[in-house]
């Protein structure tokens, strides 16, 4: 949950010669490398703001009001949000960040709202709530138009390029699902078995 | 454009015993009604997040770039979603403000997002530019659903409240118009006539 805690494992799979990648399913949807193919190909010009929201009444869950259980809004929805960012972006580090938001008695965080100003005039913006429902888009938009994620964004479905929708559904399921398009955990599935098909260390995609 | 200035309109109107409101058109929208109505009556319960954004490419409109004629993304977009949450919160000055943003050569601001802390727990967030076009949707959140105001939300013709869409259609032009839904017009000159068949020196729904 922490960085010390991200070194050892990082520390660990090198010692030991394993494969390690963060498990961000979200990377490997068709929509999310879409969205990589359009804005390498300057669809919308150059990108100036990123946004995205996530939230979902969470605190029914014991473990999610807990800080030592990695509880709260920003480690259990908000991370959607800056994966998404940082996937844009490229992984380049925020020159400034700022945030506020609501804590819980227990420590941890209901609700956040943060700003992020990188390199170049370029921005971006999300917020996440575990106390309130929030519609889980997406955007991103550039000097040329605008590239919209619709809910749910974290396992992406359909895109928006400047109003042109496409759909990419994901594969129907053969037995009854726990949770929201799990099938779509096959694309992630599909990378890491291609990452060590090849030896690879990690994935090019889901870098730590 | 700043407090002083219209500290100097509300003393003048007040000696000449004249009405005065801020024409702020989005209030007296039927939309704008019924939103107070509904929030009034609970309908999604406690209020805790507003947000809104609107961003439209304006540099190429002369004074939107100059700060002696009140240019910038804050001033010329960002007060559309900064009344929205005014109204919403029925005025109440926020606690915090936190913002950032992106700033022009000639001093304007292109783009700014800003978090705004409020009583209770409850909070507001905002993003505008007037670089990059941004879809002018809002939204309040509250523990009970969500109510959002479609695009565009400065003239608004479409509520869904917990996903029920109900449309407020504007009066259709006899004429053409300049400008999006100019006939809603209309509905702030109706009220600003009550009032002045009232003898009100202003608008309830409009306070200075």
């Amino acid at each position: 949950m922490n960085a010390k805690e991200v070194k050892e494992i990082l520390d660990s799979a090198k010692k030991n010669d394993v494969f390690l990648m963060e498990a961000v399913w979200t990377r490997f949807f068709p929509a999310s490398v879409e969205i990589r193919k359009l804005l390498a190909q300057g669809e919308i010009g150059e990108v100036k703001m990123v946004g995205a929201e996530y939230g979902v009444p969470l605190f029914h869950v014991p473990r999610s009001d807990q800080k030592d259980l990695g509880g709260g809004a920003l480690l259990g929805l908000g991370i959607s949000c800056l994966q998404f960012i940082s996937m844009v972006y490229n992984r380049e580090k925020p020159e400034s960040i700022q945030a506020s938001g609501i804590c819980l008695e227990t420590g941890v965080d209901e609700s956040v709202a943060v700003i992020l100003q990188y390199s170049k005039n370029r921005m971006a913006m999300f917020t996440c709530s575990a106390g309130v429902h929030l519609h889980g888009e997406a955007f991103i938009a550039g000097t040329n138009g605008i590239m919209e994620v619709l809910s749910p964004m974290w396992c992406p479905t359909a895109l928006v390029v400047n109003e042109k929708v496409t759909q990419y559904p994901v594969p129907e399921p053969s037995l009854p699902l726990n949770f929201t398009y799990s099938t779509g955990m096959r694309y992630e599935a599909e990378e890491v078995r291609q990452c060590l098909l090849k030896g690879n260390e990690t994935s090019a995609f889901c870098l730590l």
